[in-house]
């Protein structure tokens, strides 16, 4: 059918932006090059992604959760392929939910989200919005946990003047796939070249997003800190990577050994996030909480889709 | 009056990009605040700035121009300043004026359009569209002509090896002031570190937009032929700028003396625009067509401003 019409909003978790198009029916066709033309950053609206906001028993994709969940999150990349999940997208998509009324949500009250990786919980404290991202684990287990890596990294402009030096990496799934760098200070975070992909051996199959990690706080501190900056997988370097600052909490644990916090907070280009993952077990977990703002900046109807 | 259900659009030309407001009886009371949040590229829709489309004699600034123009391009900067003018954003109103049917524009028609820097006329040529952006002026004269240069400009990064050496440089008035710095080489174009404003001497009191240009034609071109790129005052480096790129060509006509053409392509980093002065007289003129494509993406309505 034609698209006309289609009520969207504009909103962003750490500078991390999205389209969002309300589509409770799951009506639009929503091509790739539909999706390109909204991301664009000079003729569309410009943002990192698409979250369709369609019913889980109007897709395909969602009628298996539409028990569970209302709302489904039809995730697009900017280029207008599919993706899973995107942690940062389940906060914005949260707080659409709630800024058009769709869904009561009351501070400390919580909300499903179907997506395609499963029904995410996404609740409300204040204007930060907790989202429930497991299950993750370190891909390599207790040997690469042992060694405090699995792969060698080659990030460009760190460290400075031995170009193409090879960095221990730590693999962490997190229903996407991740490897962590770990950098000794935040001038060669600055200096790093995140303009193309790190190059990870072995190479992952289907590629890997890379964060590289500093981290800020001292030994004694029960709150862990870090900075980081991330390169996505078929996108690029980006403000902020929700299910990435959760890969990097996780190997920086893992380099901390077992005294090491359970809670974390990482600063991103884009803002500041929290991390909070279940004590004991160093490997894998059922549950990561990543906690952070999400705004919904514009609202309105769209006459037709590009 | 609340600002609700305000009709707007987005687009672009050579990348510099514009949230166009339908507002055709001057009622939208436009902080430099809605501005600055309609133009952030993360919570709002993103933009170089803002245009306003609104009928001339409902505007203070445009109501002399009421009987020349009917509609008023009210432009303002992503900080939320008000502009006199804008090269590219004359050739997106204009596509806009068009789309939206508010004025009949087929192939070889033109719509004058009023602006703070007095009535544009801008034409139709297929999806190009053409802005007399005229007069011009040489600011320095016979003198600075002779000389090739009237200032010195240290452009940061270029040329390598000789940090803070000073290039001849030549200011030229559009309305708006800018110094053009001739490079011998594209590789010294790619270098030169536009973060932070050239510093210009002598300074001018109220800053200058720098344009570094290398020429890319041989002597017996009909056509001159410039790579650029350019540090707009106030802004930063951009993907392109209109009065820039005219700027660009009359200096280089300057440079090449009474034989050099008078009609020259310029490419930004955000495309290509063509540029034609008037034969003959090379130190100022009343007229400078600036020839560029104008695209316009996406048309709705927002439900408010923000």
């Amino acid at each position: 059918m034609p698209a006309t019409d289609v009520p969207f909003a504009k909103g962003h978790g750490t500078e991390n932006d999205f389209v969002l198009l309300f589509d409770p029916e799951g009506r639009l066709e929503l091509s790739a090059a539909t999706v390109a033309a909204l991301c664009d950053r000079h003729a569309g609206l410009g943002a990192d992604g698409v979250l369709r906001v369609v019913r889980s028993a109007a897709l395909e994709d969602g009628v298996a959760q539409a028990a569970d969940a209302e709302w489904f999150m039809d995730y697009r990349n900017a280029d207008g392929s599919t993706a899973q999940m995107c942690g940062n997208g389940t906060r914005v998509f949260a707080a659409y939910l709630a800024a058009a009324g769709l869904v009561p949500l009351p501070d400390g009250a919580a909300v499903p989200i179907g997506t395609r990786a499963g029904v995410k919980v996404v609740r409300r404290h204040g204007s930060s919005f907790v989202t429930d991202l497991g299950p993750w684990a370190v891909v390599g287990g207790a040997d690469a946990a042992a060694a405090g890596r699995d792969a060698g990294v080659v990030v460009p402009g760190v460290p400075p003047g031995t170009a193409g030096a090879e960095l221990p990496g730590l693999s962490v799934d997190l229903g996407n796939p991740h490897t962590v760098v770990a950098l000794p200070d935040t001038d060669q975070l600055r200096a790093a070249d995140l303009t193309a992909a790190p190059v990870v051996t072995p190479a992952p199959a289907d590629g890997t997003n890379v964060e590289i990690v500093v981290p800020l706080h001292d030994a004694t501190a029960r709150i862990g800190h870090l900075a980081m900056r991330v390169h996505e997988r078929g996108v690029g370097e980006t403000r902020s990577c929700g299910t990435g600052v959760v890969a990097a909490a996780v190997a920086a644990r893992v380099w901390g050994g077992n005294g090491a916090p359970s809670a974390w907070t990482v600063d991103v280009p884009g803002g500041r996030l929290g991390v909070t993952l279940p004590a004991g077990e160093l490997l894998h977990g059922a549950t990561a909480e990543l906690a952070g703002p999400a705004v919904v900046g514009v609202r309105g109807v769209l006459d037709d889709l590009p």
